[in-house]
């Protein structure tokens, strides 16, 4: 069963116990899908309004994006659990001889680089959605604003649980060269990301002055 | 049925759709819900462990504290979908003459208060449950660090989004002194909230380098 068909009330009862999953990276797929939800649903409430009629193209394009967006970041819940399936097994190896810390500390390089790859796929989509709110804020019912302004909030906050469970996995990965890489790219994505976030939300929260 | 017994994905869907609710407000309660289900996550990684045996009777009081915020948070989905019927109504009275105009205006008014009460509860059981993320940075596992952060970036975007919600409806409100009086209440425990959640999210980060 996805984690998508439980229920809410379960969906946070599983992440508020000590199972390994949900945790903070499938909080962050979620609190990004909500983020495209809600552009999902400006676009809706614009669609088909005369005075929006300027922009009916380019609402029908963002609504299909927002839905293939949230569709991939809702896969991502399950793919940030079933990612961390093999750094779990790593942990409990044995690592009494030479040998076997050399193989644990192999199976865990590898274990790393799966667990770490939901929370990249999260940051990248969360990115790419706020631009999406970016033309909603012109394009947008002004009767929406708020959940413009919800939306980038919320993409903002998945990028930011994304890159502090990026961070956790690149502290204990060896690799200097993929640490150095993966670290400047993302932090780049991310500094511009909020940036973009907090220049819509200042502009939504002044529409509401 | 509660919104909280929808699936994940009919949330999501629901929120993507024109219906409504969910819209900000319900993100935003269940953005909050997942903040204090990372809480309790952390307690529940911490109780029982001998490194953290001191604070075991915080540990146990944290995790009281994080699901009966969570339980109220959830409550709010429901509430805010509930409290918007009201307004929605008014909107569809006619107002053709001086006196249509008149009682709408009056019920318009008293809808707006109604409306606007579960975004302000929903930001001051954020704020408070924020506070039980500051002690857990210190009391928490050193383990589930980076699930504290992701508590207070999604308890950040609770207030938010509780906020923008709030000032749609401040707008519209026409009695000039509850308006001054919630809009600054509201707008200082917001600035320290998200004060407090960037101090911790930047302790975080910090002990993730």
């Amino acid at each position: 069963m996805s984690i998508a068909e439980w229920s809410c009330g379960k969906f946070l009862d599983e992440t508020f116990s000590k199972a390994p999953a949900p945790g903070g990276g499938g909080v962050a797929a979620m609190v990004g899908g909500l983020g495209t939800a809600l552009a999902g649903m400006v676009c809706n409430l614009t669609a088909g309004k005369k005075k929006y009629a300027a922009y009916e193209a380019d609402i029908a394009r963002i609504t299909d994006e927002a839905r293939k967006m949230m569709d991939e970041l809702t896969a991502l819940i399950d793919k940030d659990a079933e990612n961390f399936v093999p750094l779990s097994k790593v942990y409990g190896l044995p690592a009494n001889t030479d040998e076997e810390k050399k193989i644990k500390q192999e199976k865990m390089q590898a274990a790393l680089l799966v667990a770490i790859s939901a929370p990249i796929e999260i940051m990248k989509i969360a990115y790419k959605a706020i631009k999406l709110h970016e033309e909603l804020v012109e394009k947008g019912s002004t009767l929406a604003v708020s959940d413009v302004g919800c939306g980038v909030i919320c993409l903002k906050a998945a990028m930011e649980c994304g890159w502090l469970n990026v961070k956790i996995n690149l502290k204990s990965i060896t690799d200097a060269a993929y640490v150095e890489k993966t670290r400047a790219e993302l932090s780049a994505m991310l500094a511009d990301g909020e940036k973009l976030c907090d220049d819509i939300y200042n502009r939504v929260a002044a529409k509401l002055d």
